[in-house]
């Protein structure tokens, strides 16, 4: 048994409880989690805004923290590890994507870190708790640059921006456009410019511009002030939206140059509107892109470690996390809110019940 | 003065008229017009659907011909070659996309052949029409293997999908869904074949299913018949959507592949819905694409003509020109109406005004 925070029913606020995680198979890995970030995902899916959420649910999967235990099996990680679990715990591992390292695109399907269903029929809880077990694959190390609270965010929200830029191979003088500066977007900056690109921030008014500044962007656009737009018509090679709904697809499709591509890495429930004509003037795409693969995302890892690149975090208790995501829906987490999971196992120790149970884990 | 088939008025019928066609500058070229075709867009430009209609409107932008004078400076055709003339009929050529030979993406912007503004300032009229003077560099010559009748509809059907099958690299294995079996359908199906693709083919009914096989395509499937299509789930590499509108485009995207594309050619005035889990579950992109360059006309008719690609035309006289854009917008042309433009030329001859104009133009 291990403290979670969990949601009983859609909408309901979190409660402090106690979820068994599975005993230590040959493969699987047991870590201590010290940190998760709180997803703007993770919002949707306590809200059942994709439909076929299962609970309780135990959201999160930004997770950082340290290899208590391991199986038989397990050669990659040791305990005492630094380590980081993204939005994936399992994968069928021989299908052309996992073969590929793009298990995110398994056939099986792969098994999301919760609100998803094991491959043992299961339910999968996250990481807004303090242990987790999951298979050896989808466990990756945190470079020693990266303090594990700042690894928290990059384990979705930096992998969902990385893995784009790469499969649309932005580079040295790349003209890129990243629309929203949140969670995703502000990674989404630091790591493209680290790339080489030229970055522009598209947001709702100009009050984040010197952030937008401070993380490499070149230029901050509010989404209302037409004149600058226009005068931007067909510049850009590729444009990440960020934000959730309520973009004119349209007019950011007229931003892009011949070939150009916009990237649309947030899933609102609702259907986007595209005019045809936006799309076969300039011979333009409007694509998706979900996280990335596991071995993308040690690289991403790696790839911060070496250029010096951290989420901009706000750490929170336990007992904070209802707030936070009132925060997080009206746009005022600066840039990622992490949930320090010490003050869980603090808390959840108080309840008689539960104190035995941790103190077995702890050990 | 030659004799057109000219729309006065959004919606109203076609007259027969005579038109001025500006004198041969050095870099021109005069075309006896011996066909031309029918296309899709020919019907939303007289209707004024795009919006910004010019009138009085001569549409036409698949012209076939025989060159019966050039300008001074003209080397690359001679009187009495045969030759063909698209969608554009002049741009800056000095942009990056006109150096590069995609004038359909001249920054200035291109002259499109009918429904336009010269560089002149003067309106553009197209095909329906006995002659044209296009400026040189828009004059591509009609390979000895394919009969004028047959290269009309190549000028804008072929170019529409033969350029989107080499954007997206379309060969040898490729699994490809053409969507809807009319003009640029079934030439969709004959060039994919050509270039190797294993081509599928999905209608609204089975009706053109034995036309789809002789086309070359492997399977044809109706769009209502959800088993055989959520078997397909997942399998295509790219689609083509031929359809002009009504289409579902959540339903087509969920046959790609991973890293697939659907690359729409129609251009309805309605915008398109998307769910944005249809692209971002398996990086899918939505594209459009619109015509070709002038280099790739040219390349695009040598390849018919070496694989033996015609269109299956009807030919028709310029008097049934209303009753064949009932037929097209009925979904009943099998599969190009091409206009026998000898038929006009004869009966405009009979109107005394215009007698003594065309006696000197076809001299």
């Amino acid at each position: 048994m291990t403290p979670a925070l969990s949601v009983p029913a859609v909408g309901a606020p979190f409660e402090r409880t106690m979820i068994e995680r599975r005993d230590l198979g040959g493969h699987d890995v047991m870590i201590e989690i010290h940190f998760c970030g709180i997803c703007h995902s993770d919002l949707h899916q306590v809200n059942d805004e994709w439909g076929g959420a299962l609970f309780p649910m135990v959201p999160g999967h930004e997770i950082a923290g340290v290899v208590t235990a391991v199986g038989d099996s397990v050669r990659s990680v040791a305990v005492g590890d630094r380590v980081g679990v993204g939005c994936l715990v399992d994968s069928c591992g021989e299908c052309r994507h996992c073969l590929a390292g793009e298990e995110q695109h398994c056939l099986a399907p792969a098994v999301p870190t919760y609100n998803g269903v094991g491959y043992d029929g299961e339910p999968t809880y996250g990481g807004y708790s303090r242990h987790i077990v999951v298979r050896d694959r989808f466990v990756v190390h945190i470079p020693a640059a990266i303090e594990l609270a700042d690894a928290a965010p990059l384990l979705c929200a930096g992998i969902t921006t990385f893995a784009p830029l790469r499969r649309w191979q932005v580079g040295e003088g790349t003209r890129l456009l990243v629309v929203g500066l949140g969670g995703l977007g502000h990674l989404a900056v630091k790591i493209a410019c680290a790339m080489g690109a030229e970055v522009s921030v598209l947001s709702r008014t100009l009050a984040k511009r010197a952030d937008s500044v401070r993380f490499g962007a070149s230029r901050c656009l509010a989404s209302d002030d037409s004149d600058a737009l226009g005068q931007l018509a067909g510049h850009f090679d590729l444009i990440l939206n960020t934000v959730s709904g309520g973009t004119d697809i349209d007019q950011l499709l007229g931003l892009l140059a011949v070939d150009g591509t916009l990237v649309t890495l947030g899933a609102p429930p609702q259907p986007l509107q595209v005019s045809p004509f936006a799309l076969i003037v300039g011979r333009r795409s409007l694509a998706g892109s979900v996280i990335g693969g596991i071995a993308a995302t040690q690289q991403m890892l790696d790839f911060c470690a070496e250029h010096g690149i951290l989420p901009e975090t706000e750490v929170i208790s336990a007992a904070d996390v209802g707030e936070a995501y009132a925060r997080v829906a009206r746009g005022e987490v600066r840039y990622r809110s992490v949930i320090d999971l010490a003050t869980i196992a603090d808390q959840a120790a108080l309840a008689a019940p539960a104190a035995e149970g941790l103190a077995v884990l702890d050990g």
